[in-house]
């Protein structure tokens, strides 16, 4: 059983996107930028943006943040994305999810030009990746593919089944695998909440990638002998032993599963630190305007 | 076993939406204007615009075709598109495919605006749907949904295998049949060129949508008793006892699969008949103003 290291091919991504941008300076190339827009005190969102502010700093980007209270008008809120995508400097940004409820998401997400779109949110993109033209795609799904292509984890014609579909990651993953491209050209299957034989399903795939969000649903009978688990979990669950009170709880039951699979992510530590890494590949090809001109 | 009649249910719903513009023009209302551009003069082509105008008429809606010779340049084209855009009068429009090989399909589909874009191949439209927001919803899954819908066929939590992974089929079945709604909420798995086990997961499907242009490839003995078949299929077979000189042949061996299904759709006569019936439905939908101001 090899357990796949999140965290460390996400610091290896890092690395190599910091060489990329020195090499881009050294030749007068223009520093890629990232903005963000925070709304409010979540706990959870302030600590994610921390995140990616810190790593734009590791990889030489240049980053920018706005802050609004939860407060905020939703034409104001509006108003910063019409002014990032006016902004010629900032080559791609992102508006932290979840807004207050005052706020349509959706149409934040719409407002956003969609070739400065680095979540990957915007109908444009979501409709590019279904079709298999060039975008960018929202930083799980693409964290995930990246963890199969650097495992060298083979995809094409192996059963692949993906649990929950979420429009982050269930579907996108789903119209990832099954594309005529490596990773893909998988056999795809989607259970949600109404599918029924789910074990059945579970126990003929090669590869199982678990976006359901509910702790420990993935059992040892569940899984088949070699089989490459993905789990996407990450439930907070209390944890009075911890210092932060909780901690982070995969879709699969590690202990028990783990002993059965050829590849398996931890949580924490698996699909997780990849998001940030996905997010800053795709500043990096916004700013290289690799994507969209 | 009951048939699937595609030809009635199309012609029903071209009275529905007859009689919904007969009330819309009492009312003072706008008659709803379908555009179609066509280059060339491949047969098919030919045959499907003249299709698609001649139900204009039969549903009370103004229609337009613009014509060009194969040799037009893009430019010419993306030109006469644009100018469809900038028509107030024309409330939807496409562009019939397959186009000569000198011009981009998907630069001409991605300068068709999305609001006008009643064939629903515009990025925007497909990245819509996949998330589950109103949108254009391509002829034939749209068909799809309205055939299982009007024969009342449960879906939810059934196993639906997908065969063939096309963007205009096969992609967009999938996504349609995993979202939250009804028809929808399916278990869904897409088998395609690279699968292994295809039989099996046919015969464990309770609905098998075959869309791989594949004459005769589902035989009984993959199709579980009381399945439901819709087949998609419509290869042109060389037939000397045919005026034409050709008969069209699902991908369904439509004898021996038959006795086997609750449900079942002939072809031809099942849902090739509903992709026209599904863009005049789009066309209303445009002309009424439904989806997009």
């Amino acid at each position: 059983m090899t357990l796949i290291d999140g965290k460390a091919v996400s610091a290896q991504i890092k690395e190599e996107i910091a060489a990329e941008v020195a090499e881009i300076l050294k030749n007068g190339g223009k520093r890629p930028h990232l903005a963000a827009i925070l709304v409010g005190h979540d706990g959870g969102s302030e600590t994610y943006v921390a995140s990616k502010i810190k790593a734009c700093e590791i990889c030489g980007f240049k980053s920018t943040l706005i802050r609004f209270e939860a407060d905020v008008t939703e034409e104001k809120l509006l108003d910063a994305v019409r002014q990032l995508n006016a902004d010629a400097d900032v080559d791609g940004f992102i508006v932290q999810l979840p807004l207050p409820k005052h706020i349509s998401e959706q149409k934040v997400i719409e407002t956003i030009d969609y070739r400065k779109d680095v979540d990957g949110f915007h109908p444009i993109n979501v409709g590019r990746m279904a079709i298999g033209l060039p975008c960018y795609i929202s930083a799980t799904p693409n964290g995930i593919l990246e963890l199969l292509k650097r495992y060298n984890i083979e995809t094409s014609g192996k059963k692949c089944v993906v649990l929950g579909r979420s429009n982050i990651v269930g579907k996108p993953m789903a119209q990832l695998m099954m594309q005529k491209r490596v990773p893909g050209d998988a056999t795809v299957t989607v259970c949600h909440s109404h599918s029924k034989n789910i074990k059945e399903e579970c126990l003929s795939a090669d590869i199982i990638i678990a976006a359901l969000g509910q702790p420990n649903f993935v059992t040892a009978d569940m899984v088949k002998e070699g089989a490459v688990i993905i789990d996407v979990g990450t439930t907070r669950v209390p944890d009075p032993t911890k210092k932060s009170g909780f901690h982070l709880n995969g879709d699969v039951k590690f202990d028990e599963v783990a002993p059965k699979c050829s590849f398996i992510t931890p949580v924490p530590g698996g699909v997780g630190p990849m998001t940030i890494a996905s997010l800053l590949n795709n500043t990096l090809l916004a700013g290289k305007k690799e994507i969209y001109k």
